[in-house]
């Protein structure tokens, strides 16, 4: 099934695919719906392409015609790719979609905290781990410095935002698909499992008994566990982790941007090669 | 002049104040209308605030009638504070505005970079110079990290996003209202201003020939020259630096975000007090 032009949506033929793209403006919906209907999106072309690359499983393209050609040679040719004008796309996905390319992709299965852990090497290793973020931009933004200082792997607690949420994958320019990543299903009992694993758990808070940063000497396998913008790590949380760090900062200032505060955290801490 | 109850905005009494709130969905015009009309805007309760404590000149506020009373008691009385229902605000600015409390405040005057230079500690001092960066979240989120890490002032470019737009003095969280900043008029020329001043000019970029952050001596007086998330630092401005400096990462990411990267650096050539 090669392009299929696509002039309006009345078609019945095309609406089991269509549906993976409508509502998109409707964030709670989307969290809810992608997992439960086995799906994530992929935006952009380079997002796309990092996707098929890494093996992802296409179930269908929505491509305006401006785009398509950039994608064409690429494309599955057993998946549909609808190509449609943009008063199109905005009518069934609700919003400006002006980079001109979206993938549904089948979502992986969960992986679990324990199946995370077994996949990581025995020496040196670095986990995130993410509680309760609820803005995918960060989580996002997070994940691109996981990527980028090497980190094995991401634990989001029960409540965090969607790792593979689309603006999460756009915003961590694709490094969430090649990142190993689980959903703790206990909270916060399941740092009892990375600590298990030899891990120790430094949750990242301005408490003013917390190491600095620069003076925290850092285990081989450091687990950093950050928490909200607002109202940083829960009190739980910090009470199950084995350590507090703090990034010193100017008094006048109350904290650091959650995806800055951590790109510090895992540079200072990065295992050197 | 209190609280005046704005249930339409059909007043001419009130049009003169009123201007400075509409179109705030136009970034663009925004951008030229605000610096051009002597004002920025201060939004939420706690930018106003801080914005109040720091001294600036207030030219109204327009506020919720839920949000009213947070603020009513530190409002001059000389300033007119329109309070009006949600729909009012959302015709008159063009957006939903959910943290309900705009202040329009004068704009100070723009500060040369030989003032900002003169402004500065004669020891150790930190500058952090943008190149057009367009994404005012991005100029936002980096004053956030130069304030937390004690950095004296910020220089930007001519094309650079302003510093005082709405939403990068929002998620600055109001730091920059601290902050000595200057815009630079000649470009790169400027750069020579600052090593004139005894500052080295290290651009963060990720040239093959560049020092890696980690072995980079950082002297006394450092400006950290930093570049737009697309393209990077241009050429020129490489050129005119006098180091370049790369956070070495895993080589399949292409580049940390701008705002991640600047805390990073910033953080490692940290004057220690």
């Amino acid at each position: 099934m090669p392009r299929i032009d696509l002039d309006d949506l009345t078609d019945p033929e095309h609406s089991g695919f269509l549906r993976d793209y409508t509502s998109l403006r409707d964030v709670q919906l989307r969290t809810r719906r992608e997992p439960a209907e086995g799906l994530f999106l992929a935006e952009s072309v380079e997002v796309i392409r990092r996707a098929l690359e890494s093996g992802y499983v296409p179930r269908s393209f929505l491509i305006s015609a401006a785009r398509y050609g950039e994608l064409a040679d690429e494309l599955p040719a057993d998946v549909p790719a609808f190509v449609a004008p943009p008063h199109v796309v905005e009518e069934l996905t609700g919003v400006d979609l002006h980079r001109g390319a979206l993938g549904s992709f089948v979502r992986p299965a969960p992986r679990s905290v324990a199946d995370l852990l077994a996949q990581l090497p025995s020496g040196p290793a670095r986990l995130v781990v993410l509680e309760d973020i609820a803005d995918a931009t960060n989580v996002g933004a997070i994940v691109r410095s996981v990527a980028a200082f090497g980190v094995d792997g991401v634990v989001v607690s029960p409540r965090c935002a969607d790792p593979l949420y689309r603006r999460s994958v756009r915003v961590s320019m694709g490094t969430v698909l090649h990142l190993p990543w689980a959903r703790a299903t206990s909270w916060p009992q399941d740092l009892d499992l990375l600590r298990e694993a030899g891990f120790t758990v430094a949750a990242l808070a301005l408490s003013d008994d917390a190491v600095a940063l620069g003076e925290f000497a850092a285990p081989d396998r450091l687990a950093f566990l950050l928490g909200t913008e607002g109202d940083g790590l829960s009190r739980r949380a910090v009470a199950a982790a084995d350590v507090v760090v703090r990034i010193p900062m100017d008094p006048r200032v109350d904290s650091l941007n959650v995806a800055a505060a951590s790109a510090v955290a895992l540079w200072e801490t990065r295992v050197l090669s």
